[in-house]
């Protein structure tokens, strides 16, 4: 237990034949009781006063003393109340400061792994708040936030000790048994909740299935244009990635065999393409799955954006099809929930359990419990399935009310189409605009007048076949969708002008 | 939108004219309709004599095909209540029966990573329960959970939406504020906010700092015995760790010069040695900060268990001596709030913040925001300090009362003396019975009879020095101390009779 202040300060040795003045031994011997860490931060000083009669000095020399410590930055002087030790010391000051200096000089640091060249600046999220037509913004503000808080409220009024000491790497059972339940009634998933393991968002699915299936010398298929997210989960198990271009039906397996035969696995976003939205046909899904058959492959599926289908039947995931448990499942309830939350799941084959778990344990041990028991509530009693339906149908008049946005302002500029499913509209440019400019300089302008569009170029790793604007809606009301759609249209007059 | 079951029930063909009975017709054409998804998990058939009407056939031929369908597991018959469709299928238990010999037949399966098969299994929990003397236990029965709730409640009642749609790779400010505070007042570590990243667990802060140092080529030294979540983060990393022996100052710079000349890194547990409890020695800490400097190392700090220190002055974090920025400070809450909250933290030097950052993003993109809230106000309103404070006192009286217990139960079997810190107790086998078991044999013995302890020789990676069990203590009351050690003592009968 750390001393009382007046403890640790009588320690100090004053030498009255020293050629140094009083004043300035108090201070040192305070500063260097105040460095040693005896009196720590926020710690109050003694009162001049009383100070003084302890180290039979004058109270002017311990005045002194206390003003220079508090220049200097070692106290806090607030008049009318104690003195008090500072939080932020000038040492860790100079400390930072001369860390910064050092940083730039090269051969002074050690290096880093090869990982962190290897990561690309991830695309930055708009700077400008929550603006239409950023992408991947779902409607909050229709949120029941009330009813979340009730169920949180209702878990931690009595935790059990068991759940709050040993956690399950796969994540919390009843949270796995409501995932598998829905899974299976509305994806047609087929899965057991023992193959369901609770991750940290997709994001974290993606990055433990790269670390299971692959190797450093191994390579994985992924659609071109695709997710950056996947690369890079696939960059951090050290695996190389292959582009392979994404047509009107979905990613070709023909396309990966000419572009890399020996690829071990494949990753696809079969529901709704991202970015492009376009829906993997059956035909290729079924030749994907045999694909994985004959050459001995592994399939990520990443389902995003499944839940949010205006026209056409549902449809099953590729999971479903499959017969040879060749397929890693990954989704996330970051849309429907909010995207803070952070909890996606895989569904794995039966035999892939304990390998993924393994190396769960090793990585993060098992997901945090707080918000789990909620959730598993809120989707066992039905607020997930029905919050789901409202935004399915303020989605789905969200996609229209900008589509007449398109046609009254940008008709001239864009080539546009309503879409099945998810939150965003994939936009092409006209073939004047095209040869006018690119989407990575129109986002920029755009940018600049507060308008947030993705180019869709700049997801693309080889040479882009179409460019275009990915434009989200879902998070956007009329007034938004509106102002957005003329603003945009006044930045194409300015490129075309 | 799903047909209701009626709708997709009336598309069934029956082919009178057909040698298969109509009963068997009706059955497998239900069937169908469920395995395609038209028919979902739960949902209601009709009435048999809905159906029949509606089919033109009997209701017996009917009743007969929904007998079928129940008897063979795609609906679940509740008497009295309408007859669902069956959430686990035949055709699910089939896949997944069939999917796991699939397994057995290994080269029907693709390869997995080289990864899965250098993770051991990792080191297994008690099955049986929260029982004394089991590790890492702390004391929850006294934990403030209503004021935990109502810190939950109190942000969540009125969710920020920024903060529901934006998360920071590093963390939520507020909480990063309060550690960073928290670790400047108490454990004298040099930080800024913006060097803290929030980690879930420090199982994650270990993988993250593995990651971004280390390359596949590297070599770090690990402490022997050590702790071996750190050893399969490293190994996570691709990276080799070599073992360097402890003894009663720690690690030393000299005997890892000796076995791993090469290395890049060094990951420590300073202030308390996992598991042996020793205290690194100042004299050692400059050695290795000197080393860090010399040969262009890293340091990775564990300071784990640094709270619940009952003699002696509290020490600085090793960090705190850092004049080169090397340190990368890994800590959590775990053992003060509760195991399965997993929020853990990293201070690293402000040059690493950005590569840090960057790599996580790409693991799992930001922490989940549902705890941290509450847990900034938690530390900032004073009562984590006073929950540690609480428990500091509890654990030192616990540690006496084993001590005691020890004394009384096992003196000729055991060797152990007071620890200044933590919340286990290492004790050495007596010669005599080194010469007669091993650790392992008598943990062994000892959860059959209930009482967990942990064999320290299994920490060991090279030829153990010394063979010891450790005995946690702090989530203990005196009655299951005592009666732990009673029990422990009749093995140790059983293995010396």
């Amino acid at each position: 237990m750390p001393k009382s202040a007046i403890e640790s300060l009588l320690t100090i040795s004053i030498a009255r034949d020293s050629d140094v003045p009083l004043h300035k031994q108090v201070f040192e011997e305070i500063r260097q009781t105040i460095l040693s860490g005896r009196l720590v931060t926020g710690a109050p000083l003694p009162s001049s006063r009383m100070l003084a009669r302890e180290l039979a000095v004058s109270r002017n020399t311990v005045l002194t003393a206390y003003d220079m410590l508090a220049s200097e930055g070692y106290t806090d002087a607030a008049r009318g109340s104690s003195t008090r030790v500072s939080a932020v010391l000038p040492e860790m000051l100079q400390y930072a400061d001369a860390s910064h200096e050092r940083a730039h000089t090269l051969n002074r640091r050690p290096k880093l792994s090869s990982l962190v060249d290897r990561l690309p600046v991830r695309y930055k999220r708009s700077e400008q708040g929550i603006t239409a037509f950023q992408y991947g913004v779902p409607e909050l503000r229709d949120f029941p936030f009330t009813q979340w808080n009730r169920l949180l409220n209702r878990f931690w009024r009595h935790p059990p000790r068991e759940v709050m000491m040993v956690g399950d790497p796969a994540g919390y059972l009843p949270l796995r048994r409501s995932i598998a339940a829905y899974l299976r009634a509305f994806r047609a998933v087929n899965c057991h909740e023992d193959q369901v393991i609770v991750t940290s968002g997709a994001q974290q699915g993606l990055t433990l299935a790269s670390r299971v299936l692959l190797d450093p010398s191994d390579t994985i298929w992924l659609e071109d244009p695709g997710y950056p997210g996947l690369r890079q989960a696939v960059e951090g198990a050290g695996a190389k990635s292959v582009g392979i271009p994404v047509d009107d039906e979905g990613l070709s397996v023909e396309a990966g065999l000419k572009l890399a035969p020996n690829a071990r696995a494949a990753a696809v976003t079969p529901s709704h393409q991202y970015p492009l939205g376009v829906t993997m046909s059956l035909g290729r899904r079924l030749a994907l799955l045999d694909w994985a058959d004959r050459y001995d492959g592994w399939i990520i599926e990443d389902d995003y954006d499944s839940e949010f289908r205006y026209a056409g039947r549902p449809l099953s995931a590729m999971q479903g099809l499959d017969r040879s448990g060749r397929v890693i499942y990954v989704g996330t309830f970051s849309k429907i929930m909010f995207p803070t939350l952070r909890i996606g799941y895989l569904v794995v084959p039966p035999d892939l359990v304990d390998p993924f778990l393994r190396v769960r344990r090793a990585i993060d041990d098992h997901p945090p419990i707080t918000a789990q028991p909620a959730l598993a509530a809120f989707v066992e009693e039905g607020h997930f399935a029905s919050h789901i339906r409202r935004m399915r149908a303020l989605y789905g008049e969200r996609q229209q009310i900008l589509l007449a946005a398109l046609q009254e302002h940008l008709t001239g500029a864009l080539e546009f189409a309503s879409s099945e499913a998810g939150m965003h509209l994939c936009c092409g440019l006209s073939p004047a605009l095209s040869a006018m400019t690119t989407d990575s300089h129109i986002a920029k302008m755009a940018g600049a007048a507060n308008v947030v569009t993705m180019p869709l170029s700049e997801f693309h790793t080889s040479t882009p076949a179409r460019a275009g604007l990915a434009l989200g809606y879902a998070g956007f009301d009329e007034k938004q969708i509106n102002t957005g759609a003329q603003k945009l249209a006044r930045v194409m007059d300015t490129i075309t002008a």
